[in-house]
């Protein structure tokens, strides 16, 4: 700690760069002679949030790296570090969405003093947005009209999404963490030809095949059973190419177990975790959505400064870029716990305190 | 409009100078070697109250520009726009509110790594929000601990802040625009001696005399009627040297009048203006006190980073730095509108629009 | 204010009938000896909604009987109420979005314990919320999935809709005032025989004709231009049986010109209480939207408790609902100030105070 | 679960109990024939805050049911169900703070509409609030201005608040509970006398000898060094009769060694639970604080309607009613994680999960 002191002392501006910071807002209007009041907070706001992005860019690398390795120790504090981490950024994201409120205070007549000053950019291109998203598990084949971004994004930009695209997103690394999550392998619940999870329907473990059946008999009326339980086999054991989810069948069987088990005391984290990326993606969806009524009420039917159908792009994006929607399909499946078998004492003893 | 498009097209990051922006967080943790992943975002959400301070200056130098006129015109927008930029500040203080959120899932632990890296650093050295705070008429001599600022502040920083001090602040400019409000000169209600605001209690309009007796009459009890009617009195009709409160007797009355006869057309945008003050009063109350609970969790009783006695000194701050405190006493002296006496027509006449 | 005193001492939990207030929880779960701790959370929670819907129905209602009088004199109060009271349904819709992370902590797990003793009770049946979206201007034929509606509400409350439907709503009320403002009565503007709004293109205003030359001269590239003129002249023009919007030309004519013109005295309290409008409508849109986030966190892609198809039906809603869109759309057609000529001094007279 | 559909089907409005909820506003005003438009929303807001109090108590009572078992299981879900619990709470104070934003829209003059029907109600009188602040751990004889409630209070309700008061609080219960966590017996780290927690500093563990020598070496300055350690050593290990903290010197260390050590799986839910405690106490303050500057405003200096120095006493309440204060001193003697030395491999074993 000695060596703390040996520095300079530090003054609050300098430290946090603030001429830096306090001198990056050139508004077009002034350098043109035109009096646009709001064009600084135009501009502020979007500086603030490109700020809070660079923020969650730093949150997501941490947690990217933790799930990076090829194990994740329970004995560690990772998943209780990747936990405290998300709920910062839902916490971000909370005041992203308030912030919108301040953007609605420009009024449409006022954003025209200076919209046609800022063409062509706009939103599509914010590079860090593009890649957080990336880093998340959007894929760009995913976006809705994806050409806007190929159009809109700087080469190098585009270049670096398309990188970052080769290397495993959040989802994909949540994917194989808990396909190799080790419940299954656990003996005395299931027969020992079941060591791995059951990827498909001819061959499930005795959980599954108990909880299939409970499901199935919940089910009311033939169509809705023949729909629900070809959905719910599609979901945690089709394993095949065609497979449309794309959360693996051995990710959503963890999910699930996780999720109905989430009392003993190994998956209490694990749980946690879940709720959170769920909470994101929701809170994002909720962003984009306050978004584009807030583009809307701006702009009307106009096309945005970039060229696009303005709030019609958007609203394609509220109903496209979910990233974790497999998760949040799980709840469909769930059974009232009065109808759950409990685990069986062997299993349900690999999961707790045994010191105590 | 032509020659907006001669202009070079617009890229999103150029415009908002994010490189400028988003290469001004230099950890000195990093610098150092040291491990400690939480300084990010304690440069981050610095970085983001500065941007939005920044904001409100620029808000608050368009009012102070509008009240600096000698005299302002309500048949311009001038009234409308300062309201509608105090709810744009009002917006804003929200969000900063809600900001205190964010960096409490800072942990006491997690501050520690790089805490001491930061001395004397320390928010004290805002030299934007104490500016801001001087904009809006909190001098030197009324803050808490006053000393602290004088040593925590660069010298050029305290300098600029002193000159400021010697402008008209906000405060000072509303004391002289209600001062100067016409309500007392126009006639029929007024006996022709009174063309000015009543300053003595020993002149007092008709107006204030009826409702002086109202008060007087609603007070119970000796002791609180003579403790309340010498305050009512100090507060609209001293004038001397000894005056205790910053707003003079005549703004008292005139903010007084709009609250009351809020109704008529010409008082409608003075009454909201008068609100938004107080709001903004609120929230920087509300702000200082919630930064004072989050900087207890965060260090207990320990000294700031800035050597004050950290939680002590903001408990302080909250209690004294009301700057519109004078407006809020106004509430204690309503009266229930069926005992306030209806304003002759005449006077009535010349607060609405008369071409209907 | 004597008799006040008469009565008898009112007591805090007599006053607000708490008795009866924290009486009405009555759990299912309870009476079955079911072990279900969040169904209290489940109840209370729709308790506050429908407290607060009836608050907003207060001020509804009070709002409704001001537009119902034959004409709104400028020179009262009425406009700065409704405005006001508009605002406090705004704050009340704040809060109802916020409520819903309260039940976001219930798991879906959690709901499971007593989902199905509610059966088939929905949110569906909540009366008052129907009632509400009906005095604002929703129509049952305008409903996603109506049919829901007219199975699901008790008849006598079906009827009460169907009651209110015939009465007229705010939408309709807002229509009818925002044609009858007299702007275009107003003389040296336009010649003599135009002393009412043009409601087709052939007769139209020169003010309009200006406008609508602008408009036209801002569009560029072939097709958007037809296409957008098109949109332009159904929105403002055209008053024949064929109209797809369902505010009207006129209305349509002055709400675009209180936007356009919002600076002038006469106009600022109407641009407000049109923003006003617009910000309730988001807010209600943003609710439902939280609202199908939440549900479809809750129970998936299952059908909700009433047989709808659960977070199917609410994304329908939240498409389809909005009654204020025809305003929002109006900032399509807005122009920069710098291209839209002044009034003529002679109507700019009309708008402002004369008295000064 | 068959058995759940004999029950005759549910309406929504039957079920909520909304005939009851819905019928239970009665205006003062209105049984007067006075015009008071908003005595409906001070009505509605009063009852909106008592739900969410039943609420509160709700899950108050079940965390206290499971912390008043004499021991708790780790390999339940108590302390998951707790935390989980405590956080519901915490969502709901968030929203309660909103919702002051809601009454703030009442204006002054609205209020003294009726305000003087109300006396001598006021919010001291909200049995409730007591009941809930005493479960917590607030006795009577902290509370600012005791006698008011004494005077206020129906008797039946002192009644039963003076006896909530004999049973154990949440903050007692917390007391016991940490005071009673097996970290001090586990041995290699200790010494076999040292098998109890040491309540005296003659009596060291050799963890807390480190933790203050390496405390003392960080204090700069004799004066603060004296005065501070003298701090450390009365929370931590002054168990006397003249001890002033209320949190016992037992609880105070476990507490301490859960913040430090709060990454091992068996801590990780404890300090989770503590720091929900916190925002509890946090949010409190702030409504609190929100409250008290939302009734200034109202009443300015007034007393409020139940004699009290209806500002004045709340700052007295925002100052003194801090519960879990003593839990936020803590973070005073946090250190580095880079000075502290591991724990032991012995020790850190048991607080582990074993069977990977």
């Amino acid at each position: 700690m000695e060596n703390f002191y040996t520095k300079q002392p530090q003054y609050y501006g300098d430290y946090l760069g603030l001429e830096q910071i306090l001198s990056a807002q050139r508004p077009e209007s002034e350098a043109r002679g035109v009096d646009a009041h709001d064009e600084m907070l135009f501009i502020i706001i979007h500086q603030a949030y490109e700020l809070w992005f660079k923020q969650i860019m730093h949150e997501l690398n941490s947690i990217l790296a933790i799930f990076k390795n090829e194990t994740i120790n329970d004995n560690s504090a990772s998943l209780q570090t990747v936990t405290h981490r998300l709920g910062r950024i839902v916490e971000i994201w909370k005041v992203l969405i308030e912030q919108v409120r301040i953007l609605e205070t420009m009024r449409p007549m006022d954003f025209l003093d200076f919209r046609d000053l800022l063409t062509p950019a706009s939103g599509f291109q914010s590079y860090q947005f593009r890649l957080l998203e990336t880093k998340l598990g959007l894929k760009m084949e995913q976006r809705h009209q994806q050409e806007y971004y190929q159009q809109q994004l700087r080469c190098e930009h585009l270049q670096q999404i398309q990188q970052q695209e080769v290397e495993l997103s959040l989802f994909e690394l949540l994917d194989k963490w808990l396909s190799r999550l080790p419940f299954w392998q656990i003996e005395p619940y299931w027969s020992d030809q079941n060591t791995k999870v059951a990827e498909s329907i001819e061959n499930l473990h005795p959980f599954w095949q108990e909880y299939r059946t409970i499901y199935k008999n919940s089910l009311r009326g033939a169509e809705i059973t023949e729909i629900s339980l070809a959905d719910f086999d599609a979901l945690f054991f089709d394993n095949s190419e065609n497979r449309s989810t794309r959360l693996s069948a051995a990710a959503c069987q963890s999910a699930m177990f996780i999720t109905i088990y989430r009392e003993l005391p190994l998956l209490q984290q694990p749980f946690e975790l879940l709720n959170r990326l769920l909470e994101i993606d929701e809170l994002m969806a909720t962003w984009r959505y306050r978004h584009w009524i807030m583009v809307r009420r701006m702009i009307g039917l106009r096309a945005g400064t970039g060229g696009s159908t303005g709030a019609g792009y958007l609203k394609g994006a509220v109903e496209n870029h979910h990233i974790f929607k497999d998760l949040s399909r799980l709840a469909t499946y769930l059974m009232p716990r009065t109808v759950i078998p409990p685990l069986p004492e062997k299993l349900a003893n690999k999961l707790i305190f045994n010191n105590l």
